[in-house]
C-alpha cells in the first residue's frame, strides 16, 4: 500500500506534464507507459502489487474498460502477472536467471595490432547468408521497419518535395541541409553537447562519418585502438583504410578499459585514435559510467590522440539519451559520429559528424569523397524531428525494444543450455550471448542458416579469435511467438553442437 | 532551291519516325527541332535559305501561325536570321570567329607528378565565392534546375513511396536497387557497353565512384595519370587519397595524348591507373576519336594499369550518347564511372560504377565506405528512366544546351578582346575559354565575384600552373539576355585587366 500511495501521489503530481506530449496515443497506452516507467524506475519493485482496476478508475478518472486494457497491456508486455483473486503483480525480471557475460581481465595488455582478415569473414558471412532463405533475421542491428514512423516520414518527404519543387534537380547544400543541421544541433543538447548547426556535417550514415573521422586523423599503417569485441563494420573500415586495429579489453558492464588503453598508449607509439561506442556498445550493449567517459577523454587529451565517439545507439537507452563523451570536450578532441539509422529510419542513410578540431579537414574529405548528401531526405527528417512526434516515436520504440529484449532474454534463459551467459543491456536491440565454451558461434550461425535463422557469429566482432563462442542476437522481431520459436530452435542447435 | 528540296524530301521520308517519340512537345517545337537537326548536320549549311513560311505550311500541313512560331524559335535560338523581304537564312556559326584553343605539344613529357595544393585552391575558391552575392553562376557544371524533369521525378518519388510504404524504414538493397541497376544496364548498351545489372554498383554520384575506383587499384604514394587540364574534383580526390597526379598533355580537340601517356608509362614505374573523360571532357569539352579510345585501352592493357573511365557527360553530346571505352573492354580492364547528376537530377546524388575485374573489391569498399545508397531516389530515377520520357528529356536538354552554348560562344566572340580563343565542344554545357596570355583567370574570377558573377578559374584544373589564363564557363543560364549581359561584363573585366 505504501507503493500504491507513492505511485498515485506521483501520478497526480505529474499527470499533466507526462500526459501532455503523448496526446497521439490512446489513453490506455499512455497509462500503460506510465506504469511501465514506474516499474522500470523501481517505484513499483518486483513482486509489488500494482493499483487495482478499481483504483485506476478512481485515480485517473478513466472507464473500467480502459483500466482493464492497461492491465492487459502490461501483462502482454511481460511486466506484470495476474494472480487469481489477488490482482496484478510486477514480474521478477528474468535476467538474473542467466549469469552475466564473462568479464575480461581489464588490466590485460591489448591484443597485438592486426588489421587483416575481417573482409574475408564478412564476405563469407554475406555469401552464406545469401545462399539461404530467411525466415527470421537476428543479425540485423535495427528494429523492424514497422517500428519506425514510415507513414509520417513519407508524408514529410512528399511535403518537402511539394514545397521545394526543384529540390531533386538543384544542387544540394554544402555540409547538409540547414534545417537538418539545426534540428540535429538542438537535439544534441539532450546528450549534453553544446552544438551549433555549423559544427555539423551531414554524412551517408554513421559509416561514412567513421570513415571521414579516421581518414582525418590517421594514415595507412597507423594503429587505432578499438573496443574488444567491436562492431565488425568498424574493423572492416580499418582494414579498408590500411589501418591496424588494436583491441582493448572491454567490459560487458562498464565498456572500454581506460586503464588498458592507457597502458597501450605507453607501449605503442603509433596509436592515433581510439574509437569508442560509449552508449549501448555494439555488440555488448553496455553504457560506460560517466567517470570512465571523462577519464577516457583525459587520457586521450594527455596522449594527444583523437577520441572518435560513435553514438548511434545512445538515444535508444531505456531511460532516454545518454550523455556523450563530447559533453566534456573543451578542446575539440572528440569527433562525434551518429546516425538516424537505428532511431528513425533504417532506409535513409542519414548520419552526421561533429569534427571538433578536425572539422575543416573532415568537411574537405566529405566533399572529396561523396559531395554533400541529397537534400530531400534531409528535409523530411528535419521536419519530422522538429516536432514532438519524434519524441513520442522514440518513447514507443524504446518501450517496444525493452519488451522484445526482455522477452528474448527470458526465452534464452529458459531454452539455452547451462553455461550460457548474458548481460541484459539497458537499451537498444542487441543481446551478446556467451555460449558454453565448447560451442562455436560460427557453427551455430551456419546450422541456423539452414533453419532460415540468421544470427551474427561472435568471430566477426574481433580479430583476436576470442569471441568464437558468442552470438550477437538482435531482438527486432515484434511477434513474440515467432521470436520464441526461433530462439528455441537456436537453443536446440546449440545443444546439438555441445554433444 | 537544291537545299530546300533536299530538306523537304528528307522531311517527308523521315517525318513519321522523327515525330513519333516527341509527342509531348508542341508541334512547333518538334518542327523547330527538326530544322535544327538539319542545320547542325549541315543539310542546311550556313547562309542557306530555310523553307519559307508558306512552304512549311504546305509541306507539314500546319497552320500559318505554327510555321511562324517555328521561324521565330529558330531565330531566338540564334540559328537563323531574318532578312527583310527575303526570308530566313542559316546564320554563320560564330565559333570560327574565334581561333580554337591552343594545342599542347602532344609528345611532350608529362608534368612531374605532384599531388598537393589543390585543396587550398578549392577551399580558397569556395571561401571567396561564399563572400559574395551571386547573380549568375558560370562555375556550376550542370544545367539550371528547370532544365531537368523535376515534376516527373517528384511524381515518381511519391509513387515509389506509395507503392513501398516501408521504403524509408527498411534496409536498402545491397549494391543498389535492382530496378535502377536493370535500367542502367539497359541504357549502357546505348554507349556500346554489354552490361548486366549485376555488373553495376550504385554510388553516391560519380565522385564516390571515382574514389572507389582509385582506392581499388592504387595505394597512397602511387601515381595516377590524368588529363591536363582536368576536373579539379579529381585532383582533390587524388590529393585526399595521398595519390600523385601525373598530368598528360590533352588536346582541346582530340583529348588525352595516348602517345604522351605511353612515354610516361615507360619512364615512370609507379603509375597504377589513368583516369580519363573520353566524352565531353571537363573542362575541354572534347570527345576522343574512337581510334584513340581503342589505342588508349590497348596501352593500358599492355602496361597492366587500370583505365578509369568517367562518362558523366557523354549522354549530353549533340548527337546523342557517345561510345564508351568500356565498349572495347574484353578483359575487365576498364572501371566505368558515371552519374545522373548532369543528365537527369543534380539534386539526387546517384552515380554508378562497373568495376570490371576489380568489381568484388569495389563492392567491398563501397560497403565499408558508405553502405548501399538509400532506395527511394533510386526507385524514382529507375521508374522515370524506364520510359520514353527520359529520351525526350535528353533530347530537349541537348537542344537547350546547344542553343545556350552557341549563344554564349557568339557573345564571347563578339565581346571578348582579340587573343581570346575557344574550341566549341560538340555537346554539354562547358566552355574552356583561353584568355590573352597576359590575363590571369584568377584575377578575372576575383573581379567577377564583385560583380555577382561566378566563373571557374583555369588554375583550378591543373597542378602545373599552365592554365592560369583560362576560364571554364558554364552555359547553364537559360535567359539569353542575362547571359549576354554577364558575358559582356566579364569581357569588360578581361579588357580592364589587359591594361
Amino acid at each position: 500500500m505504501v507503493v500504491f500511495r507513492a505511485v498515485c501521489a506521483c501520478l497526480l503530481r505529474t499527470r499533466r506534464g507526462i500526459m501532455k506530449p503523448m496526446h497521439a496515443q490512446p489513453l490506455y497506452q499512455r497509462l500503460a507507459e506510465y506504469y511501465r516507467a514506474a516499474i522500470q524506475s523501481g517505484a513499483l519493485p518486483p513482486a509489488a502489487r500494482i493499483p487495482s482496476v478499481r483504483s485506476m478508475v478512481r485515480t485517473h478518472q478513466v472507464s473500467l474498460s480502459t483500466a482493464l486494457q492497461v492491465c492487459r497491456r502490461l501483462e502482454d508486455d511481460g511486466l506484470v502477472e495476474a494472480r487469481p483473486r489477488s490482482g496484478y503483480f510486477v514480474r521478477r525480471p528474468a535476467a538474473p536467471r542467466l549469469a552475466p557475460a564473462t568479464e575480461p581481465d581489464m588490466r590485460a595488455a591489448a591484443d597485438p595490432a592486426r588489421y587483416v582478415g575481417i573482409h574475408d569473414r564478412v564476405s563469407n558471412f554475406v555469401a552464406l547468408c545469401e545462399q539461404h532463405d530467411l525466415s527470421i533475421n537476428f543479425a540485423l542491428a535495427a528494429a523492424e521497419p514497422g517500428a519506425y514512423p514510415h507513414h509520417a516520414l513519407r508524408q514529410a518527404m512528399s511535403r518537402a518535395l511539394r514545397l521545394n519543387p526543384e529540390l531533386l534537380t538543384s544542387r544540394a547544400p554544402a555540409q547538409g541541409a540547414p534545417q537538418l543541421r539545426a534540428v540535429l544541433a538542438r537535439r544534441a543538447w539532450d546528450c549534453g553537447i553544446r552544438a551549433k548547426p555549423e559544427d555539423i556535417v551531414v554524412t551517408h550514415g554513421c559509416i561514412e562519418a567513421l570513415n571521414l573521422a579516421l581518414r582525418a586523423v590517421a594514415r595507412p599503417g597507423d594503429t587505432i585502438a578499438v573496443e574488444s569485441p567491436t562492431y565488425f563494420g568498424l574493423l572492416q573500415i580499418l582494414e579498408s583504410l590500411g589501418l591496424r586495429a588494436l583491441e582493448i579489453p572491454t567490459s560487458p558492464q562498464r565498456g572500454l578499459s581506460v586503464e588498458a588503453l592507457e597502458h597501450a598508449l605507453h607501449t605503442q607509439p603509433a596509436i592515433r585514435a581510439v574509437v569508442v561506442v560509449p552508449n549501448l556498445q555494439n555488440p555488448l550493449g553496455c553504457v560506460m559510467p560517466d567517470d570512465d567517459k571523462q577519464r577516457l577523454l583525459e587520457v586521450c587529451v594527455a596522449h594527444g590522440i583523437a577520441l572518435i565517439e560513435d553514438d548511434t545507439y545512445g538515444a535508444l537507452a531505456d531511460d532516454g539519451p545518454q550523455r556523450a563523451i563530447k559533453h566534456w570536450d573543451e578542446a575539440g578532441n572528440v569527433i562525434y559520429c551518429s546516425s538516424l539509422h537505428k532511431t528513425l529510419a533504417p532506409g535513409m542513410r542519414l548520419g552526421w559528424i561533429m569534427g571538433g578540431r578536425w572539422h575543416a579537414r573532415i568537411d574537405m574529405l566529405k566533399f572529396a569523397q561523396s559531395r554533400p548528401n541529397e537534400a530531400a531526405g534531409q528535409l523530411a527528417a528535419a521536419a519530422y524531428m522538429g516536432t514532438k512526434a519524434f519524441d513520442r516515436h522514440l518513447l514507443r520504440l524504446r518501450g517496444q525494444l525493452t519488451r522484445q529484449r526482455q522477452h528474448a532474454a527470458d526465452t534464452i534463459a529458459r531454452e539455452f543450455p547451462p553455461g550460457t551467459r548474458l548481460s541484459l543491456p539497458p537499451g537498444g536491440m542487441l543481446l551478446w550471448v556467451e555460449l558454453p565454451q565448447q560451442v562455436s558461434g560460427t557453427a551455430v550461425f551456419e546450422a541456423a542458416l539452414s533453419a532460415g535463422i540468421r544470427v551474427a557469429p561472435g568471430a566477426m566482432f574481433s580479430n583476436s579469435g576470442r569471441y568464437d563462442h558468442y552470438l550477437r542476437l538482435s531482438c527486432a522481431e515484434p511477434d513474440p511467438r515467432k521470436a520464441e520459436q526461433a530462439i528455441a530452435r537456436l537453443a536446440a542447435i546449440v545443444i546439438s553442437l555441445q554433444k
